[in-house]
C-alpha cells in the first residue's frame, strides 16, 4: 500500500520495528533514561530551551493543552484560520469558555498581516493569539515568523500555535520566533504513528498557566512538569511509541534539521510540478505559500472526487485524501512527510494519470 | 526482564508483532472495519448494548472522560474512595467545578455500603457516584455490584466507575449492574501496550450528557458518536494500538471471558498464598476481598521498601512497584494480570525469598 496521506504517514520499518519491544516499567529507570533523553532532543528540534511535553493522544489533545494551559474562560482570543484545522481551535476555545473572534481567511489563502494587525489594534483586550502554522486541509502554509512579529513584536499578545504538520518537516523556530506554545504530532514529520502528541511551552506561556482557570486535568502541564522533575510521566504514556520516538529523533537529529526540511522542501517541489504536469491545479491560490507537506490538489470539473480517490485505492493501491468539511468534492490532497521519496510521488502521480482519464477528466 | 507492576504488563509476543504492522489510513475502509469489529467486542467484554468508546490516552483520560461528559459545574457527587486512584476522581470533579463529598476509607478496605447508604440519604441532591472497581493501589476489590445496588437500586443516581484494572480481568457486568460510565485502560487485563482507554456509555448517561455543562472537546463523547456514525474517530488514534487489540479481542473471546476470570481469580490466589508462605502479610485488611489482578503486601518491620524494590530488579530483574502517594514505603505491589501464569509468579516468589534476607527481613 502507498500512503500518501497526510498522516499518519508510512513508518520506516525499524521505526515501526521498535513499535514491538516489550513493556517496560513506565515509573523505572529505563524509562526515566528515555523520558530525559527523548525531551533534550524534542527541544533541539522545537529550537527552545523552554519545556516540551510528550502528551498521549492526538494533536487534538495538544491543541486543547495549549488553550487550557494559558486561558481562563471569558478570556478575549483572536483565531487567525485559514481551513478546518484552524477553525478547531475556535471550537476549542469556545468550548472552554472563551470569547474568540474568529478570523477566517479563504481556504487557499494565506493570514493576512494587515488583517490581523486591524484586528489586534481594534481588540486591545485581547489575550492571546491562535494560528496554525501548516493548514492540513488546504495544503497551505502561513508564514509564522512574520504572523509572530506582529503578534508579540508588535501587539505583546500569547501565540498558541497548531504545528502538528510542520514541526520535524519545515522550519520552525520557537525560542527565536518568539512562539509561547506549539502543539504537534507524532504521526507526521516525526516519522512516528500517532498517539503522542509534544508540546513546547516556553516562561511566558507558564506566567499565562499561573493565572489560566480553564479546568483541566489530564491536559495540566503542572502535573507533567511536577513528574518531569523525578523523571516520570504523570499518566501511563503509550511506551510502544516512546521506543519509536527513541530512534526516529536520533535519525532526525544525525540527519540534521537543516537536510531535512531541504528533503521536504525538494518533495514538495516535487509534487507540485508533478500535478501541475498532469494538467491539474494546485489548491493554494499562490505556489509561494504551497506546503512542503501536504499538496492539496483542485478537483477539476467533470471529475468525481469520490472516484478518483477510490480507484487510486482499488486500481493502484494508492491511498490519498478527499477534502474535508466544505472543501468534500473540491480537492484531494497528498502527502509528503518523513521518508517519502520523489520516487514514491512518481508512482503516485502515475497513478493519478493512469486514474484520471476514467473518472471525467478531459485535461 | 519479568515485569510483575500492575500495568504496563507483559504484553503477549504475537499481539507485540501487531504493534509493527505498516500505518492505514484512519479514514479508509480498513480502519473502518476495525473500528466496527473491535467496538461490538468490546461491548461484549463490557457486557453492555451500550456505547463503548476507544479514546487514546491514559486511564486517566477515560475518568475524566467519564465525568465531564455527564456533569456540570456545582453538581454533587459523592466520591467513594479507597485508595489513590479513587482519589483521583475527587481531583478530576473539583478540577471541572463539582462539589465533590469525598467519602474516603481506610485504604485497605473497602467501601462500606451503610456509609455510602447515609451519605446518599442524608445528600438527596447528589447527581452521580464515582466509584473505583479495583484500587491499583491497594489491592482490593470492591463488590462493585452491591455498590450498584444502592446507587442505581436504593438511590437511582448515576454511578460512574474506574474500571482501569478490573475489566476484561474481574467479573464486570455493566449493563447487568446498572453502571452508566465504565473506563478501562488497554495495559492491564487487554493484554496491550498502554495508549487506548475504552469506555461504556450508557442511555443514562447519554442523558446526562444532554444536560452536561462541563467544558470538553478531545474527550467529547458527542465527536466519537457523530464520527462512529460514518466509521470513523473523531481524531487520529493510536492506530498501532487498533492492530494488537483486534488481536487481543481475539484472544479474549476465543478462550471466554469466564475462562480468563478464572486464570485471573487462580493466579491471584496463588500469588497469596506464596507471600503468606513466604510470612508475609497482604495489606488488604480482609482476604476476600484481595484483588485478583494486583496482590499488595505489607513491607515487614526493618525492611527497607526501597531496597527490597531495588534488589528484585538489580539482582533478579524482577519489577515489581512500591506503594503510591502515603503508601511509600509502606507496601509492594505484584502485578497478575493477562497471561501472568503461575510459573511466573513462583519466579517472582523466589526471587523475593532470595532478596528478603538481604534488606533485612528475619520473619
Amino acid at each position: 500500500m502507498n500512503l500518501r496521506i497526510p498522516g499518519p504517514i508510512p513508518v520506516p520499518t525499524d521505526i515501526l520495528e521498535d513499535m514491538s519491544k516489550p513493556m517496560i516499567n513506565h515509573r523505572g529507570p529505563e524509562y526515566k533514561d528515555l523520558l530525559l533523553s527523548t525531551t533534550d532532543r524534542l527541544k533541539r528540534v522545537f529550537e527552545t530551551e523552554g519545556d516540551v511535553w510528550i502528551i498521549t493522544g492526538s494533536g487534538t489533545a495538544a491543541m486543547e493543552a495549549a488553550v487550557v494551559n494559558t486561558l481562563s474562560p471569558g478570556d478575549k482570543v483572536v483565531n487567525a484560520t485559514i481551513g478546518v484545522f484552524g477553525n478547531r481551535f475556535t471550537d476549542i476555545a469556545e468550548a472552554f469558555g472563551a470569547d474568540v473572534i474568529t478570523l477566517d481567511f479563504p481556504f487557499g489563502e494565506v493570514i493576512d498581516l494587515d488583517v490581523l494587525r486591524k484586528c489586534l489594534n481594534d481588540n486591545p483586550d485581547v489575550k492571546a493569539v491562535t494560528v496554525t502554522h501548516n493548514e492540513t486541509s488546504t495544503g497551505v502554509t502561513n508564514d509564522l515568523q512574520s504572523i509572530a512579529e506582529v503578534v508579540k513584536g508588535e501587539f505583546d499578545k500569547l501565540i498558541l500555535v497548531d504545528g502538528i504538520s510542520s514541526v520535524a518537516s519545515i522550519p520552525m523556530s520557537a525560542d527565536a520566533w518568539g512562539l509561547d506554545v506549539v502543539a504537534t504530532a507524532s504521526q507526521k514529520g516525526w516519522m512516528l504513528p500517532p498517539g503522542f502528541a509534544f508540546m513546547s511551552f516556553n516562561e511566558r506561556a507558564w506566567a499565562a498557566h499561573a493565572e489560566s482557570r480553564m479546568p483541566k486535568f489530564y491536559l495540566d502541564v503542572a502535573q507533567y512538569k511536577k513528574y518531569y522533575e523525578i523523571g516520570q510521566p504523570p499518566y501511563t504514556p503509550a511506551v510502544s511509541i516512546m521506543f519509536a520516538l527513541d530512534n526516529a529523533l536520533d535519525q532526525l537529529l544525525s540527519e540534521g534539521m537543516g537536510s531535512v526540511f531541504e528533503r521536504h522542501a525538494a518533495v514538495g517541489q516535487f509534487t507540485r510540478n508533478g500535478i501541475k504536469s498532469l494538467g491539474l491545479q494546485l489548491f493554494p491560490r499562490d505556489e509561494r505559500y504551497a506546503s512542503n507537506t501536504v499538496t492539496a490538489v483542485t478537483i477539476p470539473d467533470g471529475v468525481d472526487a469520490t472516484a478518483l480517490v477510490g480507484k487510486l485505492r482499488t486500481d493502484h493501491d494508492v491511498i490519498v485524501s478527499g477534502g474535508q468539511a466544505s472543501l468534500a468534492g473540491q480537492i484531494f490532497r497528498i502527502g509528503h512527510m518523513g521518508r517519502t521519496t520523489e520516487s514514491d510521488i512518481q508512482d503516485t502521480l502515475d497513478a493519478i494519470e493512469n486514474v484520471l482519464p476514467k473518472v471525467g477528466f478531459n485535461g
